[in-house]
């Protein structure tokens, strides 16, 4: 297969550990004979020092004509201390899912044996999560019309969902769910907004299509609870953006692994695959970085275009580093391994 | 001191866990020589049941004139299978909270020594939690427009905030760091929200009157990490509607004693005083119920009206009787005690 890879390193240790994924994806492409074609492109916080321009055009260009989009992360420490900074490293990423339409945040959250003991939940009540979260990433306030009042004394931000954008997702989640254990969550707050309401509806309909899928309703602040008190009562989590956003992020530390989280944003056209740990700019240049969140993302990316197998290979890759603990030093605090040699190590055993 | 107190025991074990609460009061008026007066009224489910209105004028006009409110707790199971029903038992909630403009949602998250081992998180993560959350609650996307198109292909909620909105709750929120460990974090999406950014701007320009007061900012999903990951790290939380909502039912189950946490909703003219738990229907006439969080609500109570010896008082029973093993099934599976015997114990415990 010919697949052409926007990479956008991004800033922190993005660069790094994206380095790690394009090794890999270049062993899986010598082992069964793909073709992999790599276009870099800057994005966040290292585009903003180029031309003050967190989403260069010129990027976007790049992204739009690629079949997939490596990412790695965004933001820096020295925009996160105004809070009022007007050009933020995130308005490049925002822009992004909106211009691509990449509007299907998929989070696998997954519990690796070896670091079960890392999770601040207790071993018992993690042990044999695996679920996965649709997030719609494109839409509702995230998106909607903002206004602040002249004397500044009045903020309005406004939430809008229509059947279309709610559908579309809805589909992605109910197939994801077949292929599962048949068990889809829609996560919203119906007893209070009506894009809620919009949402009960269009997913109530929809699961008509979908028989053999259990569909069960629950309210964003009850989810909250839900995900810390029984995690494993999860199979797909079905909800709009930023109840996703907290949402996924708390699901992000229930495993103990999210230096292993990988995420993809899917869209009609193109999609990108990024690690869900962000820019960490104090292991950035050090060689020490997780890259396995990266690589997993990597293996999100074969699965998108049906290379089953291949994806299937770099997961039994990580697995093992896993196993014998050639790993960095988040999950190997004595005997650690460098980014690189974890990359190496995983590179080999592929090829 | 003469106090008028609504008593709105609501659904499911509210009625029971709040007759506790009053046993408690009675008994703290009688020791300190106050008057404490009740007008019971209702409201949620068993409102509806009487005339089909959640909130019925007449408890309206109960609560309107009360000097403070004790809530029991709302919702049946019947009106949750039905999604789309028009008419919720918590809309009587949410439109009491409006009535009474009880702006400021109050929070105490503490642990226990005795329930620690209770929480799904560690017990060296959990021990030393002791932060407060301070939730806006009759503004923001809760109470903005809301729209469903006729032919119900798009739905729109509004999220508006007004400077003066924000600047009332800041400044209790300021207040109680000061009476604290003076340390005051804002959660919001700043990054992506127009609001959050008006809350951003507020809260620092009130913070110029506290300057003892150390702030920070976090992200929502930054925050719903860092709940789980340290919850150590947190004196006062200050945030909007909806990610309040989110992030302080998620923080009810860090201590592993959701038996155990009160609310408040504080307004310029009167205050509501619930347990957090909800109405929990299947424990519902058994006497089994955990009627503490209850009292300490009533406790919260007291201290509004700056009683605190009485307020401590009652806390220190609290104690007693988790220290003595005098506690319902939730806390103590195999000697346990009714409901009506632990608010027995601690009245007999205080006279
Ligand atoms: C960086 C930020 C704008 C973004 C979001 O809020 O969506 C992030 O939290 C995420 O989840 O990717
Ligand atoms: C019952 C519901 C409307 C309410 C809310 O969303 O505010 C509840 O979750 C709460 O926190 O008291």
């Amino acid at each position: 297969m010919n697949l052409n890879i926007a990479l956008l390193p991004g800033d922190g240790i993005g660069p790094e550990v994206t380095q790690q994924a394009v090794k890999i994806l270049n062993a899986i492409a010598e082992k069964y004979n793909h073709n992999f074609k790599y276009t870099k492109a800057a994005i966040g916080a290292a585009a903003m020092k180029i031309n003050g321009d967190p989403l260069p055009n010129e990027t976007l260009k790049i992204c739009s004509e690629a079949d997939a989009i490596l990412f790695g992360s965004i933001g820096e420490p020295v925009h996160d201390h105004d809070p009022n900074a007007n050009i933020r490293p995130e308005q490049g990423l925002l822009r992004l899912r909106k211009e691509l339409d990449l509007f299907a945040n998929i989070r696998p959250v997954q519990t690796y044996e070896s670091s079960l003991h890392k999770s601040n939940l207790k071993e018992e009540v993690v042990k044999g999560t695996d679920f996965v979260i649709y997030r719609e990433l494109t839409s509702g306030i995230y998106f909607g019309e903002k206004k602040i009042s002249k004397n500044e004394q009045e903020a309005t931000d406004t939430c809008t969902y229509s059947a279309k954008e709610i559908d579309r997702i809805t589909h992605l989640a109910f197939k994801a769910a077949k292929s599962r254990r048949k068990k889809l969550t829609l996560i919203d707050k119906a007893n209070v907004l009506a894009t809620s309401r919009l949402w009960r509806k269009r997913v109530q309909e929809i699961s008509k299509s979908y028989p053999s899928i259990q569909l069960n309703f629950l309210y964003a602040n009850t989810a909250a609870m839900q995900l810390i008190l029984k995690p494993t009562q999860f199979d797909v989590i079905l909800t709009e953006n930023l109840i996703g956003d907290i949402l996924s992020d708390e699901a992000s530390v229930i495993s103990g692994s999210i230096g292993l989280l990988a995420s993809a944003s899917i869209g009609e056209k193109t999609a990108l695959f990024e690690p869900i740990h962000g820019s960490f700019p104090k292991a950035k240049g050090k060689n020490i970085a997780n890259p396995l969140a990266s690589i997993l993302s990597a293996a999100m990316l074969l699965d998108h275009f049906q290379l089953y197998d291949e994806a299937e290979e770099i997961r039994a890759a990580v697995e093992k580093s896993i196993e014998l603990n050639i790993t960095t030093p988040d999950l190997n605090a004595t005997n650690y391994f460098s980014t690189t040699n974890v990359g190496n190590f995983l590179s080999d055993f592929i090829l």
